[in-house]
């Protein structure tokens, strides 16, 4: 790779290292990057270093921010009594842009998974009970619909339901504007239990 | 998008300006800068800047490098005799890679396109013309296979075919390993022209 020069093969380099950029997408990028003017390669380059500096897990629901309280817990507005409980941010974020839900969150950073040998300890769970001392209706366990993520709700109901307090679990169903002939077979299923009266 | 902090956000929204990234994999990867060990992020963040700031066109080819001259026309054993003519420093590194063509090269910052306004003087083709005042043989034109690139490749031979300097254009044809059925009809019939003895 080095027809170019040390430093345009070594910034290749770097950006083929981030997930999901292969060597031709990191080729692009560079390109673009070099071809951008110098001020705005020097915005990019501060944000990407000051970010990481500042960033931190939100005291209270895991999630990244770059302050003690992240905005969603920070605002007085939202339902502290409604917790949703998301593998990552990103999940977090999917349920933000949706903008109708009023509750907070937690983060548990990863879901149980006996495969790789990811244990109940290894996830933001004891955080979740700490917080279930408070003023708390109900937990909404928002995992993926994976086998990890079916585990790790199986486990939370079962460590929540003698603290009295309502545990529920997002739907499975059929996708908003799917054709029902591209749905797999188990989702047909679990939207046919799942049916509710019209 | 503000649900993360100010500074995470802030990332998100410079990374998805990059060309081919959208909001989605800008998230993702911010999410994974950020979760990165700090001196790795530095030296991304650092390597960003430092290459954007020594980048320059190559005197000869007009490639982008960090020298006068970049190494395919710093290197004596190529044979400078020979200038593979190309859109993109990105199609000079595609050729780079099959290893085996040993010319050099010229690259002209795009093609001839009437329809964005983009005629002959815009791209380098002047400075190609300068360099066949030396000691060439041949022009082979490696622009794409597009209009543009097309209209590129007849001005070009029509400008060099006074000079008496040989003048080629890459075949077009099946890519190898592909299957027939998958093949434009225009590139199958560009294949059945350009067919050799066997």
């Amino acid at each position: 790779m080095d027809f170019f020069s040390g430093r345009i093969s070594e910034l290749i380099e770097q950006l083929a290292m981030l997930p999901g950029i292969g060597t031709k997408t990191a080729q692009r990028l560079a390109f673009h990057i070099v071809s951008l003017p110098e001020d705005k390669v020097e915005k990019l380059s501060r944000t990407i270093s000051e970010t990481r500096k500042h960033v931190r897990y939100c005291a209270e629901c895991f999630t990244l921010t770059d302050s003690e309280l992240c905005p969603v817990c920070r605002n007085e507005r939202r339902d502290h009594g409604t917790i949703m409980v998301v593998e990552t941010p990103r999940d977090l974020a999917a349920y933000e842009k949706t903008g109708k839900y009023e509750g907070v969150y937690h983060v548990l950073h990863g879901a149980i998974s006996p495969m790789l040998g990811i244990g109940p300890d290894d996830i933001r769970l004891k955080e979740l009970m700490k917080r279930l001392e408070g003023d708390v209706k109900e937990v909404i366990v928002a995992t993926n619909s994976t086998l990890e993520g079916e585990t790790t709700a199986m486990y939370i109901s079962r460590l929540i339901r003698p603290t009295g307090i309502r545990v529920t679990r997002i739907a499975n169903g059929v996708p908003v504007g799917g054709d029902l002939e591209n749905v797999d077979e188990v989702t047909l299923l679990r939207a046919l239990e799942g049916r509710t009266d019209l």
